[in-house]
């Protein structure tokens, strides 16, 4: 999909194959990923392709490893006269490859992607210390995020 | 579905015949909305049928007038052994009927959902005047909100 500079990375939708390309690996580095099973995965990947959102993720042509990820869910709303939201999830890119450019890539091609399905706007959420890389991909500091976490949750 | 303390005030999902009990009318105190038609509304309640998402409405029985609104979103991630996070979004009280609580009583319909559901976080993003509502409401401050708008788009 997304080639940078080098033609060493290729930016691509997640498919079946990235359960063994390392991709929950990856995910490891962002948060907590704990058992996946090939055939969860593959429920979910179904899933995936009944929706408008989008699930990429970075690939290392050299040893055909994948090194990044992030989603965009899309929120069909009612205002905005019909409008869709795009929000931008689980971006992580792998310590091995970073300064290297991915981040910004992997973002342009998510913002390419809600831009082509209409979105009036994009949200994210960030850490404090990540915010000046969103700047420099177009975002601007809006409001406050909150959060619930559910203590009796299994996950 | 849930009745505040006086018993004036339901709160349920959103049904096609809230098209014109002031559904709408509710949204725009909250953003523009701009044109939705009957079928436009009708497909959207469709769409919302086959999903996990919630749509609850505030109604007054006095006068049969929706007052409220709000939305739980569903996101299936894979990190979290596959869990789910909630995201709140869209929630307006007409400001004819504010101070009566009715704010509280729809988020924790909401939460309700999501524990339901099995999320094991809920998010929202909220103006910093907000916080404190939302902290009566269980949440606590996390991250920073930040955003694209699409200045090309017709929304």
């Amino acid at each position: 999909m997304i080639d940078d500079q080098e033609g060493r990375f290729l930016i691509r939708p997640l498919e079946m194959g990235d359960y063994d390309r390392g991709y929950l690996q990856v995910l490891g580095e962002l948060t907590i990923v704990g058992q996946v099973s090939r055939e969860q995965f593959q429920g979910f990947l179904d899933h995936v392709m009944k929706s408008e959102n989008l699930y990429l993720v970075i690939v290392d042509k050299q040893d055909d490893r994948i090194v990044g990820a992030g989603t965009l869910l899309l929120e069909q709303k009612i205002i905005h006269s019909m409008g869709k939201c795009g929000h931008v999830e689980d971006i992580v890119v792998s310590e091995r490859v970073r300064g290297r450019n991915l981040g910004k890539l992997l973002i342009e091609a998510l913002l390419k992607h809600a831009r082509s399905m209409n979105c009036y706007k994009v949200i994210l959420d960030c850490a404090e210390r990540n915010v000046q890389f969103y700047e420099k991909c177009g975002f601007t500091r809006k409001e406050v995020q909150m959060a619930v976490y559910f203590k009796d949750s299994k996950c």
